[in-house]
């Protein structure tokens, strides 16, 4: 099957709390993260990227799930121009995309990422999942023009899918993640960095398999906490037994406590 | 298999190092780490938590073994008050136990963690040890009132079960752990952070065998040094040949260097 | 088979990047990193080190891939002596080597490391590979004396095998990795440290397999980027499909954009 996925650079403020806190940030189609791209193992992708003349900045598109080189395909363009290339998602899996534009740092910190399954070809490889969600971890500077606090870590909060504590519904206008008890929900979790590692854990629960990089290949049972590097991605499944609020976190802490809390709220019908 | 296991929180001075150091930690049963529950895969633990009314905090415990709701089952007790629930441990494996009462990083850096060894139904899923130990990595911060500094990373020394380089013979006070050559050592280890990641080798030697989360399932073969994110853990077996002294670090030697080294000395009869 | 290894303690300076700039090294045999030992699993390896009279500070030697007695063999020597003693290589994998003499976190990141194959006795265990190379990540920091500045985790620049951007064709003097379209380019990595952990990936890649510390036993398939702590190792192979421009990193980016890039280029004959 063809895939033809046209994504636009967009320079712009985006809301990133549930307070309606606004940053000048740098995108794929105006939301951090840009949509999910989702196809299926052996599928051909059409990419199309198109940075506005009315932007200031060159950008560019890399995809963890292509295999092709990095200096015709994943070139940075100016305002005004367009760039198409083509791939075969060879692959399966949770990959990682992002703007690679100089200084690289700085696109991702300030919101061009987010991510494309690779759905296996022969879905009987793992058990089907009952629920599933994309999950991206992701650092945030204050000061979007900051480069040297990017460069120094010295990130002032830590989002899931573009938000501080996006899914915590304690907090003003957060939401959450809705599953039923029995259910096996399957998380796709990419760390788009720029520079942390993630320890991902579920509070209250246990992963029932880890997949590296989300190949169904690479089966880990039974897993309290998974380290996922920056750049890196992998799925997550848990079976939620019992009804229940389960805090999907990174459990190094300075991150968690900044904003990378996410509850699964398990409720019968 | 039923297992009450009472605790308590305890806020009070403890000794950190050979030298009689002292440090206001919070604990679990005034020891850090706190016990080591051991069950089988298949127990159900009846748990009690008291937090005395002598105590200034409201504290909590959040097992990782255990697959329960957060919110019922976790949440901070006032001084004066008592929770209690039930699990079951359903997955085999080395698990993380910690206080989850706001803020979380303060209440492990001051010492509030523990392990839970979940042995699996069928022992012979995996090698019998010869000997057995459980190691728990923390950041040690001087000032146990400084929340800033542990968001900030800026931890004072690293310990091992509580204690800056509690298992170096060459220390004033220091230990060590005791092995023969030929057996099979089965190293429990947690990393409780609450920020840093562990890098665990053991200096003279290679590990026979690294599981994931303690599970017999995940089995890798022949690691020099495995990673393991904060909030985590892993069996580490390593067959020791010679007569000897194993230091076991974390890597990342900013951690081992202030006080992450734990010698496992190895002598004939 | 047994091999007869002698390196001597070198303090000098070496250049480290294309630019000529020159750096207050301590090394093996003059080079950082020191020299590829490459041995067979099962082999004797008969190592000497020599610190010779004219240097300034004791040195020692660590082969991960050994397994023996810390206190007898790894012990530092002062200038002037020789140190000798034998292992067997029992373990396949690729593995890190370094000076252990304190302060150790000083003589790794000042240079004192490098790298030692053992090749697995049976070569059927794992594809075999069309080209190979040995990538050694470490932390620089251009002040050689300041200790702290290490412990405190403040490197300047990132090095893959002793050179800031060494293999990046578009830095002055810089160098690159050469492959050709279907190969299995096999990238014996490690990670000296002292400090950082690292996040491999190649871009415009997928590694095809990673092996955990080098081991055929460890096998991992369509990762895209693989952790890979201070002090460990790990095999990653690539088949590249195409002409073109591979970037291998670490993606966590503060390290990549201050050096941490290598081009694995792509050329038909
Ligand atoms: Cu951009
Ligand atoms: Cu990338
Ligand atoms: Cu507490
Ligand atoms: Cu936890
Ligand atoms: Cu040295
Ligand atoms: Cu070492
Ligand atoms: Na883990
Ligand atoms: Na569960
Ligand atoms: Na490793
Ligand atoms: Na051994
Ligand atoms: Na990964
Ligand atoms: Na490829
Ligand atoms: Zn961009
Ligand atoms: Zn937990
Ligand atoms: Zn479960
Ligand atoms: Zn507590
Ligand atoms: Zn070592
Ligand atoms: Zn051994
Ligand atoms: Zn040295
Ligand atoms: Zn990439
Ligand atoms: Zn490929």
């Amino acid at each position: 099957k063809t895939h033809d996925i046209h994504m636009t650079a967009v320079e712009s403020d985006i809301v990133i709390d549930g307070g309606g806190e606004k940053y000048a940030a740098w995108t794929f189609n105006g939301t951090m993260p840009g949509p999910v791209v989702r196809v299926t193992e052996g599928d051909t992708i059409n990419f199309t990227l198109t940075n506005p003349a009315t932007n200031k900045n060159p950008h560019a598109m890399d995809f963890h799930a292509a295999e092709i080189d990095f200096l015709k395909n994943y070139k940075a363009i100016n305002a005004g121009e367009t760039i198409s290339y083509t791939f075969v998602a060879k692959k399966p899996g949770i990959f990682f995309y992002h703007c690679g534009a100089p200084p690289m740092i700085q696109h991702i910190a300030r919101g061009m990422f987010g991510a494309i399954i690779v759905d296996p070809k022969d879905a009987s490889v793992w058990p089907k999942a009952d629920r599933e969600y994309v999950l991206i971890q992701s650092e945030f500077f204050k000061n979007p023009g900051d480069v040297q606090a990017m460069f120094d870590r010295k990130f002032d909060g830590m989002m899931f899918n573009g938000g501080i504590f996006k899914y915590h519904p304690f907090v003003t206008g957060g939401g959450k993640l809705d599953a039923k008890p029995g259910e096996r929900v399957r998380v796709y979790f990419v760390n788009a960095g720029p520079n942390e590692f993630s320890s991902f854990h579920p509070i209250g629960e246990i992963w029932d398999n880890v997949y590296e990089s989300g190949n169904p290949a690479n089966k880990l049972t039974g897993v309290q906490t998974y380290v996922v590097g920056p750049g890196s991605a992998a799925t997550f499944d848990v079976v939620v037994e019992s009804a229940g609020a389960y805090p999907l976190v990174t459990h190094s802490l300075t991150g968690a406590l900044r904003g990378a809390i996410a509850v699964l709220l398990a409720s019968p019908d």
